[in-house]
């Protein structure tokens, strides 16, 4: 049985010594002293330690039920659920207005991470549940707000998102499901979703859908779509529970991984809905949500790395197999513990150097979003903007790869379910799939945000990093490890991005052939300087003389370890990107 | 729920056009002709396609059970057992004295990749069959060959190989497995084996336990090793089945994958075995049959990919979404398939490319099995004893990678159960830890066989690549797309050989920090040297007007995808080589 200890210490480093949280001219960072933020994730840790942690293996072999439409989660869900409900943990960042801590996303994330490690299934009916927020939040009326939004913050009511139907998915524009207008100004909602994670379940006591569909008579096309309110019971006057709408749960699908989740059909037959935002504005309405929504999956695909490694760590210190090559280091024990490999080393270092450098990159677009939400600066949601597919595609991506890494640390018991890594393994595969095929998230990248504000922000992003580089020239300890390579890397990016402006123009076949590999050559950067901003601040507390002197070391021998063996990817995917269309598209479909 | 249909062009193509079998100097070869080969492809195609291939999902689904001592299989399992073992399939390529057909080892190994894809639960029982059969074979005394041999040759009799006990797995010096001589001149075998493919089912009337153990007093470590038989029912005299031994089924494991193959706990308690090969020499016989045992995993590897890559290609071409960026290809239709995007097809080529160069890898391998076994050649067995850690390394590793791709063509569809992708991407991953974890595999490469011979082998193999490209060099067809990058590869892997001769004297953890590196470089360069005979062989058959053009020019389109797309990764694997110890070793074991 795998085991879990939130990484409490690797986040306040971050938050306060790396992103230096309380010196940010961002509203509500004036409260993130070190002591207030320690407080808040000791406590979250240990939630997710204690009360949530125990529930994962459960989670997975039980899976969820459905029975006479009653879709019933695992045991120990629901106490866990109340639990962390009681503690205010389902919206940190919630509107104060509507019951809401009022935290800032940054915080949200962090603790997020967390519930997310111990059990990813149930860590997703807290984030579906907080996306619908989001979007009533940034598009309902007052009213709707007044009525949907203290008990979703409360954890009271739940909240879904329902875009995928059986014909389509990625192209949302093909929806079938209706939405027709009543005379006092509801909508009949009819068709099937699928795909719908916690759809149905025993956890709260409503459920608020929200539906896309298209009100006939509407433009064809992704422009035709709107967005609705449809709650599993409906809401009366004075805010309490009414009939039960005419919607539910057909079928639970099975699946690879995340069996404590319950993912859905749902079954709409002339169910009452309530158009949120404008009419055919539907996709407007999801995509304002789309940056937090796809921040908060990308930070699954390294919070199932960070548990997996855990393991994978504790099983290589402890396990004894052959002798260090170098000499015995545990000679009177009838064999060293694994650690001492370099092969297992190499292993565990891939993964430390991911975990810690995906989490850094995370909490920054978690500032991000706040400075363009608290702050309104419009340059930070620009590069939020810019980011929000690197972070969600690289992230899962290396996040999956990094928990089969951890899988392969323990040899064949990697492989049983006695030691729960290939649940880890099987959980994290669906971060690459939802939200956006990660496929979905290079196409945005190249297709949509490279082109944002005609350039000017990747642009931004470049000068960002020429400025980072140049204040700290001076900084001769981090130099040749840390800027250099970073500095190699950044025009690897540049170059990739003027291949993109150039060829893309005669053939945007050339752009596209080299999305998903400029997407990860943009992660590797992102992650080269998260890591070279985190070797400043581990090198900073050593001149300082910091008394935890081995934590501030392991920083910055793991960090090396990414900028040596792990930045230089960086060239590949710029040999891949250069090499065009053709290598892509000769092949016709029909001879594959 | 997922479809078969075995590759026979492509294996035949392999097999004709560019091993061109007949051509070679190889006792038995001379029988491969075109018309042979392609009747014994056919008929395992259609074998697997339509026996085995159903059994592969209820497998999956229903596992094994225990109950009271006895194993059962899944549904259908044992009937398609009794089809293929009638048919002749079990050992193809056996000993035909003990009644084998006595085929090359290219052909079990062609026809065994086609039952993999169907059911690599359901293949893995023939697997460790041949297995055993290989070891008794070349260890075994006349008496036990013919005690053993004939009936597992037939496959009413089945093999496994006990070696992991629960505190040793890699490390097999540690086992405390006891084998007491009795004054019979037998031994009584005491103690637990894990992870036992196959220990017990219902398949067959008998199971032929090979055990490692150690006879008290003997040489401490590896070296106090023996290998014994230790059959679930002993055998008369005559031949017949006697007294059940003493030896039980414990448990099974749950695990990710490989349901429908029974992962035993196995018990001895004094349980009757007999001593093959020499005293303390078990690891020896072990080691004989480690070259064929690991070229069929890595089998394993490439044959999930292609199975997975058939699928995702299948939903590729009919599922509709989204618009080809430069027309429409189906206009009337309510989106273009999948297959029209850059981004996709990057995907599938990704498969496609692996699958097929894989393949051509295999088979040569199995083709230089042969040349030892059959022909006596020492070179080409030294040969075969470099690239099998390569064969099974890389070829799991990036089959595993191939499956997950396969998964993700299908977005949300490849994690339901429903479609079958998941369950191949957890059928794979076990090929990445059996029969030596992929660690091992690059340990054993970089370790021993790189030093074999004195290093002869390894330069030998240089000096083929020099003289392939030099046989070739006035072929203006595939010069630049083909030689070229396979030159420049090869040059990579010389460079990082060259690095762990200078270095590696120095410290051996330079070298030993990049074995898992070197053995993705080897791969990558073994997997360019195949895709450019594939080319010539592939021009060659177009410049001779072969009227399946569309056949041959998808091979040179998907070589030149492998070439400019993937060969570039071997750059990166010796940037991480020449990055030395220092960034491996660094960090101390306490401050992971």
């Amino acid at each position: 049985m795998p085991s879990y200890t939130a990484p409490t210490k690797d986040t306040q480093f971050l938050l306060q010594e790396v992103l230096k949280v309380t010196e940010q001219d961002i509203p509500g960072y004036e409260d993130l002293d070190a002591e207030f933020t320690a407080a808040v994730l000791e406590e979250a840790g240990k939630l997710a330690g204690a009360v949530l942690a125990p529930t994962n293996v459960v989670g997975d072999k039980q899976g969820c039920t459905l029975e006479n439409g009653v879709v019933r989660t695992p045991e120990g869900f629901k106490a866990a659920y109340d639990e962390l409900r009681a503690g205010g943990w389902c919206a940190l960042d919630a509107d104060p207005e509507y019951g809401g801590q009022g935290m800032p996303a940054l915080l949200n994330l962090a603790t997020g991470e967390y519930f997310s490690s111990a059990n990813m299934a149930f860590q997703m009916y807290f984030g579906l549940t907080h996306g619908a927020i989001s979007a009533i939040a940034a598009h309902g009326s007052d009213a709707q707000k007044a009525t949907y939004l203290p008990q979703m913050i409360e954890g009271s009511w739940s909240g879904t998102m329902n875009l995928t139907e059986p014909h389509c998915g990625t192209d949302l524009g093909l929806i079938r499901t209706k939405a027709e207008p009543q005379t006092d100004g509801s909508y009949k909602i009819t068709g099937q979703k699928i795909w719908i994670s916690a759809g149905e379940h025993d956890m709260t006591d409503n459920i608020v859908h929200l539906v896309l569909a298209k009100i006939p008579g509407g433009p064809d096309g992704i422009k035709g779509i709107s967005l609705f309110i449809v709650p599993k019971f409906l809401v009366d006057e004075d805010g309490a529970l009414g009939e039960r709408n005419a919607l539910s749960c057909g079928g639970l699908e099975e699946k690879m991984g995340i069996h404590g989740n319950a993912t859905c059909v749902m079954n709409y037959d002339g169910a009452t809905g309530y158009l949120i935002g404008e009419m055919h504005k539907g996709m407007r309405a999801m995509f304002t949500m789309m940056n937090e929504a796809r921040l908060l999956v990308g930070m699954q695909g390294y919070a199932q790395a960070s548990v997996a490694y855990q393991n994978a760590l504790g099983f290589a210190q402890d396990r004894l197999q052959g002798r260090d090559v170098t000499g015995a280091k545990n000679p009177d024990g009838a064999a060293d513990p694994i650690i001492v490999h370099p092969d297992v080393r190499r292993n565990l270092l891939d993964q430390k150097s991911f975990v810690e450098g995906a989490r850094a990159f995370a909490l920054w677009g978690a500032e991000l979003i706040d400075r363009s939400h608290r702050g309104g600066d419009a340059e930070a949601e620009a590069l939020i903007s810019l980011l929000t597919p690197v972070i969600k595609g690289f992230l899962t991506d290396k996040g999956f790869d990094a928990t089969v890494l951890a899988q392969q640390t323990l040899g064949g018991s990697g492989f049983t379910q006695e030691w729960g890594l290939e649940q880890f393994v099987r959980d994290a595969r669906i971060a690459m799939i939802y939200e956006g095929t990660n496929g979905i998230q290079s196409l945005d990248l190249v297709g949509r945000k490279l082109g944002l504000n005609g350039g000017k922000t990747i642009m931004g992003f470049f000068d960002m990093i020429k400025s980072f580089l140049k204040e700290n020239e001076g900084n001769a300890a981090i130099k040749s490890d840390f800027l250099d390579p970073l500095k190699a890397a950044s025009k690897d990016l540049q170059a990739a991005a003027m291949y993109f402006m150039a060829e893309g123009m005669k053939n945007p076949n050339n752009a596209l052939s080299g999305s998903y590999d400029f997407m990860h050559l943009f992660g590797h950067v992102c992650l080269g300087y998260m890591w070279a901003r985190q070797a400043i601040a581990a090198q900073a507390a050593l001149d300082a003389g910091a008394s935890d002197r081995d934590f501030y070391e392991a920083k910055l021998a793991t960090g090396r370890y990414y900028m040596k063996r792990q930045l230089p990817a960086t060239a590949l995917h710029l040999a891949r990107i250069q090499s065009g269309a053709e290598p892509v598209m000769t092949l016709e479909a029909a001879n594959f």
